[in-house]
């Protein structure tokens, strides 16, 4: 539709989650039209990302060393190992700073459709991190969704005969949300978790 | 939240237009986690747009050269001038295979909010394109909104005194809409420039 390299760079980021054509238009445009667009940094950016960033040895969150930011501070508990699918699950409890110990991350979750198996996830990393006893809860913050309960429930029992306290994550009515637009099996999970006041 | 270059990183994909902080870091750890995701060439073509892309001196479409690859193609017809905003508009009108003139992109919509007047768009350069009297008609295809509304009136009557055809882009329902979801004023266009089948 465009003179090549227009189109090229359209399409290159049209690739990218979550931007369709459109978008994809929309933002080579703005990079074209606004000098004061820094391309440079962007590219920079770009390249060091890929050079700079592997994941954490210990939990494999994203990091710039060996160990993230997280796994190096002192200051947070290791008695407590919060599980999570994906790196970006870890930056969303971390928003909520209601917790203050170490996480672990799977890579994804137990998914027979998408050929998912429990080897390949980070399961016998988090085993190796349990071996030695520090670790006196393990809170399952898998995804509310079927690969992520069957995630929990595997891990849970693959935990039953060890000496440590698995919970899970409660699910129930977004806060702000309205009782009325939530779905059936969210408000059932509302009602299962009802708490007595 | 992340380690630095990560949140850099995302930073940097949150000030493109139409990515709020949720695409931003989503896009980041796909490039992250996608070991086939070519960094290199994202950098690359970023850099090299903003080098090789210029604006056509003619019609101000997006270019390689001094003109751009419509302005070139001696198959257009030049007695038809279609007078759109913005060159992601020739984009969208290409697209339907209906026209075959040439294009003028004006770069903007007259608006007295955000401080556009005339002088600020390329309307000396469409009179000059229409002095030698080649071009038949001009087709005003700015948006159906209130700043190309304005535009398109103003330069209508500054065409009046030149033995040029002045068309505006009908409005009216959109094809595959519904009309119970139309708003008002657009079934009102609609009911205004019926047809008789």
């Amino acid at each position: 539709m465009y003179d090549g390299i227009v189109q090229e760079l359209i399409d290159e980021f049209g690739r990218l989650p979550g931007i369709g054509p459109k978008s994809a238009q929309r933002i080579t445009f703005h990079i074209l039209q606004t000098p004061s667009f820094d391309v440079k940094r962007l590219s920079e950016l770009l390249s060091e990302v890929r050079e700079r960033v592997r994941f954490c040895e210990i939990c494999g969150n994203v990091a710039e060393q060996e160990r993230c930011a997280i796994c190096r501070d002192p200051r947070r508990n290791p008695e407590f190992i919060c599980v999570v699918e994906d790196a970006k699950d870890v930056a969303a409890i971390e928003r909520t700073r209601e917790f203050r110990g170490l996480y672990h991350v799977l890579g994804g979750a137990i998914s027979p459709i998408a050929g998912v198996g429990p080897d390949d996830l980070r399961i016998a990393q988090l085993m190796t991190r349990l071996a030695d006893g520090t670790v006196q809860e393990v809170i399952l913050a898998t995804n509310p969704n079927l690969e992520g309960e069957a995630t929990a429930s595997y891990l849970s029992r693959l935990l039953t005969t060890m000496q440590i306290t698995v919970s899970r994550l409660a699910s129930g009515l977004p806060v702000g949300g309205d009782l009325e637009y939530a779905d059936e099996v969210t408000l059932g999970r509302a009602f299962e978790g009802r708490r007595v006041l």
